[in-house]
């Protein structure tokens, strides 16, 4: 039977196998959902890099960058890390360049993975979907917040883990724990991302908008996939 | 306010601050209730190491010597890792030296920490008392399993937070994660344990009786604390 694991934190990836399997990359706020809400809207495709460097390089390319740095939009880039920001005209047909805290640093180490693709409460059945119809492992990546284990993208995971039972076997106790607190708390899973460290943090910034957002389910029927570099539908 | 944060695996420890703070150390299956037994059963105190030489050496020193990795005893070693090997007439007044492969390493790791204390479900509420007294803040140390995260040290410290939630306030978000998932298996805490990756482990070298044991609430009332390397009861 195919099987599921959860990584909980970018500081745990090198315990996992990715060879041939099917990596999950979930940040939840922001930086997943802002890929799959801007690729829904008609960005032509998306390049994550690690640092801002990379980002920035690629403007004279004629990309828009975006680029994040502890919740807050770096100076000078076009767009930030409020999905809004990736729902608007001036992304439609156009290529962006991005780099966030958490999110483009797990795309970065998940390069060993058969697919990458990006996962969000957005476009969460069309994750699942597609999970079911590979015959590959899956590993749920949680992006966390520099290091640290966080609720939202654990709470996705869980999410994901109920969604994939009757398909896939545990591989370990990651996917128990996140199914268990998912279990607990799905029937106001706004409310306890509110109390979350990560919403307290972003609510100092006014993104209260975007958390409400960022926890609708399946608002997009898409799944984003890394090919060569380069994130695209599929 | 006193905070409570929750260390999910050694290899995330590197995110926490320890200085100043009390570090209850959790290896449920079965290093840390081995020691609360023992100590318990009249031991008159326990060196742990993080290898297996370390411990060795001090069977000249005249202390009984105890070796597990991967879940069974170490050839000519005194002791294994059975709770059941800690309550023996054999141990009563002696000094043991031991070696496990999660929960000895985790307390190499908290050096830094002001007090050091072994936390396990057989002692819960005396570790409780002991927390509630202080005036520190707390990091729960999960050894977990080959760094990878595991249910039953988890689900201990998400029964931790509960009963501190009124004296600390939460750090991060690993708090909310595991008090979450406790909610959710409370109800029949020894059967999701049965069911986790370590017990199925553990099962297969039929130490079933031990499961059912260590999952036991508050056999003893007392906490053990390392005191220049040696753990002791306060």
């Amino acid at each position: 039977m195919k099987t599921i694991d959860v990584c909980l934190s970018p500081d745990l990836i090198h315990l996992h196998n990715l060879k041939d399997k099917n990596v999950v990359i979930v940040d939840i706020l922001r930086a997943t959902s802002c890929m799959v809400s801007g690729l829904a809207f008609g960005i032509d495709h998306i390049i994550p890099f690690s640092n801002l460097e990379g980002s920035q390089a690629m403007k004279a390319e004629g990309y828009l960058i975006a680029g994040e740095r502890g919740g807050e939009k770096v100076e000078g880039f076009d767009l930030g890390n409020s999905p809004f920001d990736y729902m608007d005209e001036k992304v439609v047909g156009k290529k962006v360049a991005t780099t966030t805290t958490n999110g483009t640093v797990a795309i970065e180490k998940s390069r060993a993975a058969l697919n990458v693709i990006i996962g969000a409460f957005l476009n969460i059945t069309a994750v699942v979907n597609y999970l079911k119809q590979r015959d590959e492992s899956v590993i749920v990546f949680c992006a966390g917040w520099k290091g640290k284990v966080n609720l939202e993208d654990s709470l996705f995971a869980g999410a994901l883990v109920e969604r994939l039972q009757n398909d896939f076997a545990n591989e370990c106790d990651s996917p128990l724990l996140v199914q268990a607190a998912y279990q607990s708390m799905k029937h106001d899973l706004v409310g306890f991302v509110k109390n979350s460290s990560h919403a307290k943090r972003l609510n100092r910034l006014n993104v209260h908008k975007d958390i409400e957002y960022c926890m609708k389910l399946d608002v997009f029927d898409l799944v984003p996939i890394l090919k060569e570099g380069k994130l695209v539908l599929l």
